[in-house]
């Protein structure tokens, strides 16, 4: 059995992280660490979890990381990992790390949009973990830096025909829809229930931090700049990510060339589900899953490919996709863990 | 005080021109038409009203409309209004036709994408109703063919933008994000609480009836052809509809200039609000009122303009723009009716 | 015009107050403060509310609300109220307080669930805000101490049939549902979206401070002590209250018989309408007005009477109320301001 | 591999039945059946299911099931088992029926509520599948009438207590609060989105179906006539069920008594969770698994007893405990597929 150890155990990130891991057949949760509630049993804190998890959070100590885990997620915001991942990997510990602290490869990138990177050598070492993508870099490395949740439900559908020459880069817009549990447990205004309830708007309007991410991937994929528009909104609903893309198609294309690009790409993969034209995803069809679901449509008089994608923001989006990154990490199948049927309704 | 008929008045949309009218400080509700409440009281069908509206539901009788009412509202779905729309006119009736079927200057537009039209000699009396733009040809006609809600959320912001030239007209992408209850009160597997809660999906992508309607307005505004790429989405809660437009800018466009173009088209109507760029529109400052607020953004790294605007479908998006054609028609105050203080919550 | 301030306007009992007198035909809102947003406008904390009040935010001056206001609302938690409302009535402006301090005419009670009482002299002066049950003794009172919204809920059903003598007075169970609004704009973990949405839980059971409140009414109406069992819920939604209550009845009752009793004591009174037994009051029909919908159902084989009552907990269960108070107060007929007519959906 | 049935695999409980089945370590579904939807696919229908479930829905044929199946779950509306059940047990085939028409041991009581029964035979064999109060019953058998929701959320906690004493027989309430998918797949106006949403309600007080099934039960076990009053509302959620109980206690009871009862009663039954007093059930804890928590809390001054249960009224309330059955008639571990972690939101 694989001892993973979960940094910031107590927020929505997290405690899917513990979910997932508890029912894993071949990993078990040993260290659960959270500031706010070091001394509180787990199933306290999420009462849900009483008769499944035995374990109480503890405070962050490295020491006792490296001593009782294989690997260490890391599910805290920017700028506290690359404080103590250093260590953990000098201790030989494996980490995926769920900040953007080792997404971007250039320190610069990372620092235009956050703040001085603490741990640039460590940058070459780390993997962007899109597993569908870069699994091989991630089979051989110790580091994965876990991708944003708006980066994998943008990047999937985009990734193959971007790679193909299949539409023209400047064009790309992504209008990307999120569950409220996206915003995390900390209390804010903005998810109050009677302030979300009911509501829907934008928000941080082509200034969210993920942009630069899918920017630097959609670049290095597609072998020139890329850069999209980028608008995330808040949905009524706990879970769940949608989003929809729009590019114009370099010269005519076909729903046939659309679906074979996509087919091909991600075929044997089997958290990626290529649903259309004929149906449309549906967040609720991939909830509590690690699946994407990929639908696309032609708009023909106006030259334009439609991409939708379905996520779950707390699984494929976070804690799923950290999950499948320690299977492929440890050799085991990547879906080890992952298997829960979806819930019809 | 006028009287007022409505046909369809216990479909989601009637039932709120039935709100709105029963509230109008210059007009009442006199016949209250429905195939299948026809017998049975209005507030049997919507307790709710109980105390508040008296009527009982009636059958469609054009010579009972003529007889009692100074102005109908056709609440149906299209191509059942064709058919009774000539008589109510011809017997000096006043018109709110709130399908589609007078939406079209062109009956070659309108047929193109619904069926053959079987009172073409109307269209040309018959105005737009889309009371920012129209209001002095809504001023002077007995018959208006009430907009569609999407139109009305991407027409509202695009307008003044494209009549000014700032805009490529081949550029825009029009996102839309409805509520439930633009789907009507007909049953249906898709508006199934089970299936609409916790969900968010597309549905009609690049084929939904409004799109022709929006380009058809847009076209006449900007003095030559517009083609927008159009996606409807369905947001898990009752009301409400928010839309974000994507355009690239002709030239270099400051925040400046986008806001004086709104502000100065718009100025002296009270129910367009810009709130941007300091703050983003949000349906639920909206709900259950004749607002369209209106945002914006330049997202100047890729030389677009960011438009959003929320509204409430089931008013400025149906009913309470019918009830401000109305006031138009009759030389009232445009806002008489209309005035419910928003629920701060 | 009366000029009402609103001590507390941000909260969200504040806030619908603010609603309700910005549409008020003979009253308007001269001061609205707040500790946590002085210095801000009001309709920036609320933007629903920019074009409908334009007053900004102060901190609380009794010197100034005197000077300003013939009436105050104080939307505070209890024990600030009493430490104002003194000089408040002392400078001749008229009362309504929101919280508990002026609920109870025994201090010993009030004191027995909260805390020392630091304005006992007022209490003989305070009238309960009950309006259907208390009209007259609020007509001639200037300080009027608003019923909890749980309380609203449970005493119209129950205190005909009590005072009628037909049911057990020990036999009383009251199980209460409440919309998430009624814990307030305040962040807490329990309000926070992800964990309220798909949610249903019981609460402060039988701990409830609104407990004794209910007996307290229902001893003073039935001339001996009654103590009822009391649950409070909480429900995924905004706003509506729901309340069932069980008890066996004195002797083989009849539906009619019910009937009757409600019907003859809540004549003439716009706000109470009795559905039953044919239909079931819902939350919905009421939202957003200040209705109390009544239902009763008899479960003979075990002789017992159920009653169920609908409000909305932010209007008939406080701020409707609040107005519906200050109306009567005033002379004014009791329905002023508060006939928005119900949405359909 | 155990072959399982699922007869209506397309209604709610139905598709549940799949998802589990489909998990199932020791079983599989190789046939389903679906009137509305037969030589579809069960992905088309339910396209969560998508590389999970490959079967295509076919009509039902009871020749078929009996060649195909070890065990049936007949998830049907009442009325229609009771004419293929004796077919399939005759056939050999194990069945676990989801209706009540195997739920009464007596055909008199079944046939006062529902209609002439034509299986009287066949009620003696039946065993009502409350696995935690009749394990020993279901291991013998070869047909199981499985629990309403309903009944097993107020079973549950009311067995022990009633079992041992403690309670006044005549005074016991149920109030139940169930979420939106106990009405099933089946469109009606009060599942239609726009009339659920935001709204709380009774529904079918006093004369539910499942108040003569709770109190058949609890007389059985009681060893007298019990008869408690019942009313059920609806939740705007889409699963999760929760019912709170009120009885006077006999003579005077401590927590300790109260605990110490359920917790012997239900020692080493996994998923009965007990909670109380320092906690209260929550439906979100047990969302998508088979639990049941119940909480209880004693109103000493009114000598009242509370117990409150939470379950999924689609898992323990149908097709868990229908697989919980399945499991104990086949002599597997009654938590056999049923051991998915709770999601922590």
């Amino acid at each position: 059995m694989i001892k993973a150890g979960v940094v910031g155990a107590t927020g929505y990130a997290g405690a899917e992280l513990v979910r997932l891991l508890a029912g894993h057949p071949d990993a078990l949760p040993t260290i659960l660490t959270s500031r706010q509630f070091a001394g509180i049993r787990f199933d306290t804190v999420y009462p849900a979890m009483a008769g499944e998890v035995g374990l109480t959070c503890e405070s962050l100590s490295v020491e006792r990381l490296i001593e009782n885990c294989d690997v260490v997620f890391t599910a805290l915001p920017h700028k506290i990992p690359m404080t103590i991942v250093p260590e953990l990997v000098a201790g030989g510990t494996k980490v995926v790390d769920l900040s953007a602290d080792f997404r971007f490869s250039e320190a610069e990138q990372y620092e235009a949009h956050y703040q001085q990177h603490t741990a640039r050598d460590l940058l070459e070492k780390a993997v962007y973990g899109l597993c569908e993508v870069y699994r091989e870099a991630v089979q051989g490395t110790v580091l994965v830096g876990n991708p944003g949740c708006y980066p994998t439900s943008a990047l999937l559908p985009l990734v193959p025909l971007l790679k193909s020459g299949m539409l023209e880069v400047g064009s790309i817009v992504v209008d990307s829809k999120s569950g409220v549990s996206g915003a995390g447990r900390s209390l804010s205004i903005s998810s109050h229930f009677c302030e979300a309830d009911e509501s829907f708007k934008a928000y941080k309007v082509a200034t969210h931090r993920h942009n630069p991410e899918i920017d630097a991937i959609l670049s290095r994929e597609a072998g020139r700049p890329v850069s999209v528009t980028f608008v995330p909104h808040l949905v009524p609903m706990a879970r769940g990510m949608f989003t929809t893309i729009y590019a114009v198609s370099q010269g005519k294309l076909s729903m046939e060339e659309v679906r074979n690009c996509l087919s091909s790409y991600y075929e044997g993969r089997r958290f990626v589900r290529i649903v259309g034209p004929a149906r449309v995803p549906d967040t609720r069809h991939v909830r509590g899953t690690n699946y994407c679901d990929i639908g696309f449509t032609l708009d023909e008089p106006r030259g334009r490919l439609i991409l939708m994608s379905a996520i779950d923001n707390l699984v494929k989006g976070a804690a799923g996709q950290a999950v499948q990154n320690m299977n492929i990490m440890f050799g085991l199948d990547e879906t080890a863990g992952l298997t829960n049927v979806p819930f019809p309704v």
